[in-house]
């Protein structure tokens, strides 16, 4: 019968009998208790300070004694003179077992902590970062048993922290004997150890106990912004965000001009790669100088982009992604030293982590919406579409996930349209139209009134009202649906059919007058046939999309939708729905994601399980290619229709009812069924 | 009962039943048999030809008809019209097994053929290099299966060639694309698998067929010279030699100059690590255009080195090698990408292995040695002596080896002697002098006559008669003590006590007049009292070197004694025993191992077990550490006499009487017994 004392950890309620005198750092070891170190022990880091509580516990069965613990020792005593301690914690490393105990691990001091992604979300990643610090004491050399002093580090390593395999590149070991013999022969390394089966690698070394961070770098690389966070590997805490243009926009607007230029310019893949590298630079110079980090702390970054921006930064010519069958040079996620990518802005030895693409056309930032949004764990039937120039598109659930790439073109985003903008303040974003008067009105960005309130023409007057962006032509062609000024084939009804001189004359088809600035100098600001017709074939491609998962899938309706990306936070689900962008659903299941694609990247700087694990969904993941697919085409034609030619919107008609009308006047511009040139994500 | 052919390998003998219709490429590799190929059977490479033999073999059991194997085909009538065959030959993939048949596999058909190192010596290279040509075909990209063409690379080689983990930098992901496409997706790759549990690599990639060879470097790097042979990796020939000097001699002639160097100057260790790598860069590119081989096809450098030039190598302050404990930064071996030795000469993903160290005093140099030498198999105990500015001693048999350096000083190499030089045109090499008459004869470099010939002086004309270099004062000493003008203490004879006049007073102790070209205006070459007392301490260090092994073996004879090295080569056994150089062994069992070294780097290169081979060897190699070894002192102050003061030398005097004479009288020149101050080996 053990006599040894109980200890029992919260929050794990992990409990176990130790003899007296361990210390609590050693029973929570043994335990498998999440509790930090970098030192190892030896009462100077002070990562593994927990708090003993006293007094009964009938949860537990326990009653804790005042003696339960050692008395305060001479190491915590300096430790708290020196840097402080909070009342009633003690250092897990000093404090030892006198008797039953119950020991909290507060969540400061818990290496897996869980960081909440943000106010809104209930969601967390759990930190389990490819690095960290640990702090070792090496053997001094000995004349008769001669090893290398990096030799005396491995074993080290390996007896204090478990950890079998090592390598160093030449300037860690050009390093490590000025640091040892500095640091008394204890030395904190940055160990680097990702979730493959390499060994671990040193990423950097100082002399005794390093205390300062360790800084990674989640890149959402677009083909127009290029997004970056610096995130805290010990906590995920973002210290500083910022974007910048992609510079390759010089070479061409969206994907399919940059690989043009690749293919017209010999070098001009070397040119767009050197472009975009240096941006990165630029990029992760200001993001440290911003948060005040030094370089040589910044050990890690993750990368998410689509594949053209993937081969553009790897230094792959492209050619072979701007034509069938699509072909990825590699497609598996990499892992590469930052000095492949002349990432110079970064420590000497940082490493890079670039997600798997899916397909030619599905990319890495497809992957990352995916491990942020974690299809293959929704109990329900999830399809998850991240807009851009291209629409890449998810359905799944526990059973299996399907994947796909469909090309909507940029409609979305305010271009091709006669009145677009991108985002930004003066865009239109929202539009209400009055079913009987069919007057319209509608917000701004950056004022927060509606056009027909008092004030906002003053209140304009600072930006003017200067055009419609992506989510403000959504809801006006939404909008003219419902109040009976466009038909389902699309067409916009004239003055005399619709009732309103709002409807004008454009050649042969109408517009519909949203604002006339032109007193004031300002801009006309219409919706013209030819933008129905943009959004049209940009809806279609993305239902058609859709449709063709679920096919393959076998249903013929899904649980509910998540809208990622900068475009989906500020897309309203009834308007969507309304056009047929997206299947029916009840509008409450409707989601916005945010920047999905940012946030997986994030998660995979954060997690290295998560890089396995999105490396196998990856591979899991059932990939169809929508260009060669010919009911893809049937489904993009019957999908012209708004909100749908044949597809019945059950959910959709109990919120709102659209008008049966009809503008076809036999004058030609029917619905357009014809398949232009495939675009690539922006 | 089965009635399928019975195939016969030879020289291999092995045998095995085979179906008809099977290529005797499949026989071969089911069996285990050594049979080349690149291109995988596709009858187009050629490495796997073979000769079919006919007839009875009673040895063999068998008769061969003439229709054992399938009719030539057209894949081997179109090889022999484009490239030819000899008569006889078959490709193995295209011959099949029709009936029992005896199938020899010529020496070049085999992987793993034996190279004979040179013409006097019946050991051999067993070749198996890291770096070999691969030839796959990849399947072509589906978009219904989207996968990276690397991906799919991968695959083809794990299941053509059962390569399971394989990986590529970007450089090569950048070839992949258009080599697949321009090959028909068929590909060659340049493979480096070595001994480590790693994946292999793919240094390059070439469409289709890639035929040329791959070459690699075994490189002596000495702190005088660097040495350096250009190798065919498919048959280990050397196809090209060259040296330079190490232009780290500007920073300080010996190895511990250069290490003050380091110490004294900031960043000086970077300028030697600088001048090293220009200098390797420049001797591999003499090389490459010598033999004619082009950069890209220079896949691997092997590397061997004494630690303070393994350390400025790597870019490693080698200010620890100069002080006790003499720790090492690193003591294992080493695989790096030549990139990170800066070494541009070769190709761009070229990899570097160094040898591992045995310690701090004894280098991977010695490791080359130990691995040409192989003393761990040696059924008798062998000493392995490399001398040279320190000595490296090897000890051992297959019950276990012994390591060691000694601070030897540079005097075996003619330095610090009055009229030493080093090894070259009009240098005495080789002395005998006349017991009775005490007049000396010699021969010079370049000169292949002695001095007391008819036509030497004429002869000798065109070099002049210059100084005398390592084994001509060897010889000079031994020979003087062998004639009665050295006593044991080492004194040298008043002209009185020898009756020769070329015993001539120097200051309070004489010299020997060997040659007067002041006549001639040419130097007058003596060998003074100072040169046989650094001769002493030479040779009293080397000798206490081998004994503290000895001691640490618990023997007090050893079976043999190997000098490798140049001055090894041109040693004498008999002068060298006389010296006391080395312990008592019957003469001719004092071997010459040439330039062991260089010969352990080039099997270290052909043959990667070896690599694994020698890394053990280090591992258990038994390392002493002279420099804090108390007995080393007693061993080197007994070992000052000539031969010795207290060991006997009873294979000596079975050829050779010394002299029983005394020189001493009680002037204050007694043998001197102190220590000096280390040197490293250069």
């Amino acid at each position: 019968m053990t006599t040894d004392p109980l200890v029992i950890f919260t929050p794990s309620g992990k409990r176990g009998h130790f003899a007296k005198g361990t210390p609590i750092l050693d029973a929570a070891r043994q335990l498998g208790v999440d509790l930090d170190s970098v030192c190892g022990g030896r009462g100077i880091c002070s990562k593994c300070q927990v708090t003993p509580s006293f007094g009964d516990f009938p949860k537990h069965g326990v009653t804790v004694a005042e003696d339960a613990l050692s008395d305060w020792n001479a190491v915590e005593q300096r430790y708290k003179d020196k840097r402080g301690l909070l009342d009633g914690r003690r250092l897990g490393c000093q404090a030892k077992v006198e008797g039953d105990v119950v020991i909290d691990v507060p969540p400061e001091s818990q290496v897996h902590k869980q960081v909440v992604r943000k106010a809104a979300d209930t969601r967390v990643i759990e930190m389990a970062p490819a690095t960290r610090l640990v702090m070792v004491a090496v053997e001094e050399p000995d004349m008769h048993a001669p090893t290398g002093d990096f030799e005396r580090l491995k074993t080290a390593l390996a007896d204090q922290w478990q950890i079998d395999r090592v390598e160093a590149e030449l300037p860690i070991l050009t390093k490590l004997q000025p640091a040892l013999r500095k640091g008394g022969w204890q030395v904190t390394v940055a160990l680097h150890q990702d979730h493959s089966e390499g060994p671990a690698r040193i990423l950097d070394i100082w002399p005794g106990l390093a205390e300062r961070g360790l800084y990674g770098l989640a890149i959402d690389l677009g083909s127009t912004t290029i997004a970056a966070h610096l995130c805290d590997l010990s906590d995920g805490a973002v210290l500083a965000s910022s974007g910048v243009m992609n510079p390759q926009i010089r070479f061409g607007e969206d994907l399919m001009s940059r690989v043009s230029y690749a293919m017209m310019n010999p070098g001009g893949d070397q040119e767009m790669t050197r472009a975009v590298r240096e941006a990165l630079n630029g990029l992760i110079s200001d993001l440290l100088k911003q948060a005040e980090v030094p370089a040589e702390r910044l050990m890690e970054a993750v990368i998410v982009c689509n594949p053209v921006m993937h081969h553009l930064l790897m230094g792959i010519d492209p050619v072979e992604l701007g034509q069938a069958p699509f072909a990825l040079a590699t497609s598996d996620a990499l892992s590469l030293p930052a000095t492949a990518l002349d990432l110079t802005a970064m420590a000497p030895q940082a490493r890079i982590y670039a997600l798997p693409c899916i397909a030619g056309h599905v990319g890495a930032d497809a992957a990352a919406v995916a491990l942020s949004e974690a299809p293959q764990r929704s109990e329900d039937l999830a399809l998850m579409v991240d807009v851009g120039t291209n629409a890449e598109i998810l359905l799944g659930d526990t059973q299996g996930v399907l994947a796909c790439s469909s090309p909507t073109g940029p409609a979305f985003e305010g271009a091709q349209i006669s009145s677009g903008q991108r985002a930004a303040p003066g865009a239109i974003e929202r539009i209400e139209i009055d079913p009987v008067s069919k007057e319209p009105r509608f917000r701004i960005i950056g004022l927060d009134m509606w056009s027909n309130e008092d004030g906002f023409a003053a209140a304009a007057a600072a930006t003017g009202i200067t055009g419609i962006c992506g989510s403000g032509i959504i809801e006006a062609v939404a909008e003219m649906r419902i109040a009976g000024l466009l038909d389902p084939s699309g067409l916009i009804g004239s003055a005399e059919a619709t009732g309103t001189p709002r409807c004008i004359p454009d050649g042969r088809t109408h517009s519909y007058l949203i604002w006339d600035g032109s007193a004031d100098g300002g801009p006309v600001i219409t919706v013209t046939q030819g933008d129905i017709r943009a959004i049209q074939l940009a809806k279609s491609a993305l239902y058609a999309g859709a449709r063709l998962l679920m096919d393959q899938r076998g249903v013929d309706k899904v649980d509910r939708v998540v809208l990622a990306g900068a475009f989906g936070a500020h897309i309203s689900a009834k308007h969507a729905m309304v056009l047929g962008m997206i299947p029916d659903v009840p509008l409450d299941k409707v989601q916005s994601a945010g920047n999905a694609a940012g946030t997986g990247a994030r998660i995979a700087l954060c997690n290295v399980n998560a890089r396995a694990e999105i490396e196998k969904l990856v591979r899991d993941i059932t990939k169809i290619e929508t260009a060669v697919e010919p009911k893809f085409q049937d489904h993009f034609v019957a999908a012209n229709a708004i909100p749908h030619a044949s597809d019945p919107f059950p959910e959709l008609s109990q919120v709102v009812t659209l008008p049966d009308v009809n503008f076809n006047t036999g004058g030609g511009d029917g619905a357009e069924g014809g398949r232009r040139r495939r675009r690539r994500r922006g």
